[in-house]
């Protein structure tokens, strides 16, 4: 029976993806809609959900393709710049974890995605957020690294 | 001599800022105007400028960080979810690689930022562009991975 996600289709050959990397843990193809030509969607061939899900040991394989694509987006479009960006459950499109490695070129019309910035509204406000943070980081660390898929 | 970087100057001490993680290969801090209350900025703290500079031995750490600061940032703030970008080159403020982690809920107003997509306009343009990224991919090999900072 076929898989249900449609990353996993691709991986498995029951659906047609454009692939520029077919690795062990790895796999890369382009997307099909992409912001500009040359954008690439990375994932782990396990189905992990979120990046926060990513077991340990892929921890470091996927951000060398992370890396090897960027630089080969560049080399192959000519772009001047990359962006590298994973979204995890809000505005996820597939449920499977994949990277864009979109390439990128000053004008492109991208530039202003990243605002309108805020700002908090005192000092006292910030490191009470800070402090929330790491709190958060140390209840996480009992159980971290993830080690297995869960 | 202050360090020319004013991440490197946040590192060394010599700027404020609000500190959430402090390890030896990593830093990271509020992003003290952001996109959304707990926006993180994770760096590592060798300057490197680019994610396609990082030395191999840190893409663990990187990757290991921000797993960690994504879930503690969901954990701090109530988030749904998190956008993890970095921006290499073009849209990059600091040219100090540094990975942002922004929480997002649905509803929060970020959907639009990856649209208009745009698409090829024939099957064989985008089978060319992913043969030239496999192509890039295969010059790249001979001298990966970046086992020393450039």
């Amino acid at each position: 029976m076929p898989s249900a996600c449609s990353f996993c289709r691709i991986r498995d050959g029951d659906v047609f993806a454009h692939v520029v990397l077919d690795e062990p843990a790895m796999l890369a193809f382009l997307d099909h809609r992409p912001v500009f030509p040359g954008h690439v969607l990375l994932l782990p061939r396990d189905h992990v959900e979120t990046l926060m899900d990513l077991p340990s040991a892929l921890d470091a394989p996927l951000l060398d393709a992370s890396k090897r694509i960027a630089q080969a987006v560049i080399d192959a479009t000519g772009a001047e710049g990359t962006f590298v960006a994973s979204n995890n459950r809000v505005s996820q499109s597939v449920p499977h974890l994949h990277v864009h490695v979109v390439p990128r070129t000053k004008g492109d019309g991208l530039r202003g995605f990243f605002w309108p910035r805020t700002k908090y509204a005192s000092e006292d406000e910030a490191a009470s957020m800070a402090a929330g943070i790491r709190a958060a980081l140390d209840e996480l660390a009992a159980g971290w690294p993830h080690t297995t898929l869960r």
